[in-house]
């Protein structure tokens, strides 16, 4: 009989949480789950999260084959630093945050015979914990990997195996400063969007006058702070260009408009509504996943 | 036998083909549509749009009971001028305008037994057009409708059962200059946003790394030009208001995420998001109104 590999899910919040839910059955590997706070290891193993909840990680990283790091960025930074010398030789070991510079730097610690490759599953919710971690939260979204100077070909064939098995639309390679710069204008600057529209006085008084665009931009508003303010300063420079660009073209809105410029002001949405019907066309016939947030 | 009652539908686009669609069998009333171009008339015909499709405005009016303008704003405005005298005395006139003080203004026109009362279904989709058309485009949408100084409790009750028969969610009764303040946040805003983000050059490049919420936020941005053009420029006092509110405060998170000054980042987004979750549980606690745009 062959003996099971092991995946252990370190932190058990929505994206770990549903990711040792969604990678049960794969292939020959136990999923092993763990999180620090014993409330929510019981939920975990009351919701049928992985094979197996564990007490904590100590006496599971030696045996784990895979290890996936789902803590906050400063949870996987430290767990990294504290835990460097106790991971399997030749494991893999990964992780699921927003932001992949800052962990691939912090990821340099481990010894030669430790492959870390980043991972960022585009997928969440409005609401957080291991109440709402769900096995198909990754369907048809994407799974971004950025690989380390170590990565072997194996590991990252073997991560695309498990993407496959949690049902992510499609993998993306890329590099940590590609995946930062592109994250920064993808998602972090929709949640400084969402955040800034909440600031105004009008949010309590505008009821019955919100249609589905105010619904939809300012969803996201709904965020972790702690866990943000985190992203964002660890992303600081390729977020600030971003928002910066943005409140200059508010900006030229404004005086558009103000300006009473009818004809300026169609030229600037004739240009950039089709630039949207462009790359709308562009995903149909591309591509078909339909990221969840 | 009683004689039927009229309703004229004038312009079928996706609101005024969606309205006729969904008007039919409203209470004893004949729905009549209407729409300078041929080629829309003969596919509201096609997909039964209304009772009967006229060919002209001009013939209907002066039987129409209630008059229900859906064209772009200049084509509404237009039509009151030049059809003012040929009103059925007594008649409802309404509209389906995005910006209301301008159109009551143009209103003003009417002669003394025509009353006027500015309505905008909070309602659409990213793609216009009768092709589009569809009567539960309504469903569970706010009606707002905004009256004028003439308009009669029998017609305001009126518009209210036609919305119910429609299927709206709720009807917000308010005055034309609120609306316009209320939608310059909700919507407009919404609008330019989406517009200005989709002007980075990173647009292009950015597959692979959209989640949810760039999906969301950017939905709106394939708009129809002409028609936001003048829906901006006749709401600019408010809409530059609130784009300058929101500059000011994009420039306050991109200061806090450049200074590394985490607890007062902090301070921001616990503060942002908490209003967010508020106005959330306001929502579910006071209202299950989904608005669809």
């Amino acid at each position: 009989m062959l003996e099971m590999k092991k995946i252990l899910v370190v932190g058990l919040g929505l994206i770990g949480g549903s990711l040792a839910m969604a990678l049960r059955g794969f292939e020959d590997f136990e999923i092993v789950g763990t999180d620090r706070s014993p409330a929510v290891r019981e939920q975990a193993a009351e919701k049928g999260t992985g094979d197996r909840i564990a007490p904590g990680p100590g006496p599971e990283l030696p045996g784990a084959d895979v290890v996936v790091l789902c803590q906050d960025p400063a949870g996987i930074t430290g767990f990294l630093k504290e835990h460097k010398d106790r991971f399997k030789p030749g494991a893999l070991v990964t992780d699921v945050c927003g932001v992949k510079t800052a962990v691939m730097e912090a990821a340099a610690c481990l010894p030669d015979g430790v492959d870390f490759v980043g991972c960022h599953p585009m997928a969440g919710k409005e609401v957080s914990g291991i109440a709402n971690a769900e096995g198909g939260l990754f369907r048809n979204t994407h799974f971004i990997v950025t690989p380390g100077p170590r990565s072997t070909p194996e590991h990252l064939a073997l991560l695309r195996r498990m993407a496959a098995h949690c049902r992510f639309g499609d993998v993306i390679e890329t590099t940590p400063e590609r995946h930062d710069a592109m994250i920064a204008y993808t998602s972090q600057l929709m949640h400084v969007i969402a955040l800034s529209v909440c600031d105004n006085d009008e949010l309590f008084a505008c009821q019955g006058f919100e249609g589905g665009s105010f619904r939809d931009c300012t969803r996201v508003a709904a965020l972790d702070p702690a866990m943000w303010t985190q992203l964002f300063t660890l992303n600081a420079p390729a977020l600030c260009r971003v928002l910066g660009v943005l409140e200059e073209r508010l900006g030229q809105y404004r005086r558009a408009i103000q300006s009473g410029d009818r004809e300026g002001l169609s030229a600037m949405l004739a240009q950039a509504s089709g630039r949207k019907k462009q790359i709308d066309l562009e995903r149909a016939r591309g591509d078909d996943v339909r990221p969840s947030f």
